[in-house]
């Protein structure tokens, strides 16, 4: 059915616009006002099945879409659509919206004539590798990469090439989307490229459900990584050569010129 | 004088803790309810004295340690000399805590032995460059890197090899501290770096006060890189192969398969 061109947001005289909103990581303390404040004014809220669930009080009296994983296209342009109507519409990510998150799905979808008129308005939240890192110490303290080892949309000798660059450049690496049972190829020649770039062993952050009740850090290396407990919620932070671990924290001196043995006069 | 062996953490039962706080970009929305809630139970607040003056309501009825920059070590080591005596004591950092923030000094400083009984608690925040990528659009949508070109403490040649493996593994990669005017010698090669190693011009996003009143968003590519603009708060986001710059947004697509002519039937 061809589309009416006067849309009912023209017709409210406002134009439309879809909130791409960051959640964070879960944790409702980590939500940002901005973003809560821009739930609780939307009446349509578009996301996947399982981050609806992270805050249900604010999807109270509002129309959901819904969908699963790998139906990203069709719930952005539902919400796209729902703009059009008139509505103000969020469509939710967790961690950060423009971090493998919806941002750039939504924005890519304004090239397409009917949605060109959607202004895109990205709210910021906390990525998976900041909350995370948190938990465990500084490991991002100095300079650092995210790696998304997904290899549904980008060709895995790119991604290989991304994780070879920033073994060779001595970056602290976080790998999003690790893999799952049955499907650790990517990891395991992460790992492989890590140890050889290196030349020795790294410490490593294991890190499963961040933000979440079941939120689990466990302080690894390349020698033992542990493939057995990767799964889709894991984030896995690779140190680099000024990695210390220390008492259970894992962390990166940013380089102060401290005096170890110095004891403060008060 | 030789610190005394009991202190008043101690009598108090607790054991001494320091909150690395990371405030965010600056905008009070983006600051977390975690942080604000943190911040409000502490009764000394120490910090840099441009980001205490960000949200002056939270400082009310606290002791401060305020210091300017380069006087980061006396800082953290007041605060923790302060969690000893007892008191509830946040460190606050622009950002995140943990990137470029305070969050590893303080770890670094509980190997003095004096300090080895603080626990150190890290807060995470919204970095520079996920707010900045959010004004702009969706920059950091795929695989991107973070690099601080300040040599204060880091060697040049190590922050060049980033900027070159970063290149290499075509990152978008957000620039800290790039420098400010008659100290842009970093923020030239890297510039260099990057337009040799793509073999052709790519968009380049700059970003002055990030979540301040002062806000700017600049897009701009390498070939026409605006050396004149920077300064202490800028934030510079270089694209990869494949960022596009579309109606005055910035993006990376993350692969979606979109048919750019398709009409969404209703």
């Amino acid at each position: 059915m061809k589309q009416k061109t006067e849309t009912k947001a023209a017709a409210f005289n406002h134009s439309p616009v879809v909130y791409a909103v960051g959640l964070g990581p879960g944790a409702r303390d980590l939500l940002t006002p901005r973003a809560e404040e821009i739930l609780k004014s939307c009446t349509v809220i578009a996301g996947y099945s399982t981050y609806l669930k992270l805050f249900p009080d604010l999807l109270e009296g509002k129309k959901i879409i819904e969908s699963g994983m790998t139906h990203e296209i069709d719930r952005c342009k539902a919400a796209l659509e729902a703009a059009l109507e008139g509505e103000k519409t969020a469509v939710i990510s967790s961690g950060d919206a423009g971090i493998y998150g919806m941002a750039g799905l939504l924005l890519e979808l304004t090239e397409i004539p009917r949605y060109a008129s959607v202004d895109i308005q990205i709210i910021p939240g906390i990525t998976a590798c900041i909350a995370g890192a948190a938990l465990a110490g500084a490991p991002l303290m100095n300079d650092f990469c995210c790696i998304s080892l997904s290899d549904l949309m980008i060709p895995q000798e790119k991604i290989l090439k991304r994780v070879q660059s920033a073994a060779c450049g001595d970056f602290v690496t976080a790998l999003y989307n690790p893999g799952r049972q049955g499907r650790l190829a990517m990891m395991t020649h992460a790992i492989r490229i890590f140890r050889e770039s290196a030349g020795k062993n790294l410490p490593v952050l294991v890190l499963h459900d961040i933000g979440r009740i079941n939120e689990l850090v466990h302080l690894s290396d390349l020698d033992h990584f542990p493939y057995s407990e990767i799964n889709m919620t894991t984030l896995v932070i690779i140190g680099n050569s000024d990695t210390l671990v220390r008492n259970g924290r894992f962390y990166c001196k940013r380089g102060y010129p401290i005096e170890k043995q110095e004891t403060f006069s008060v």
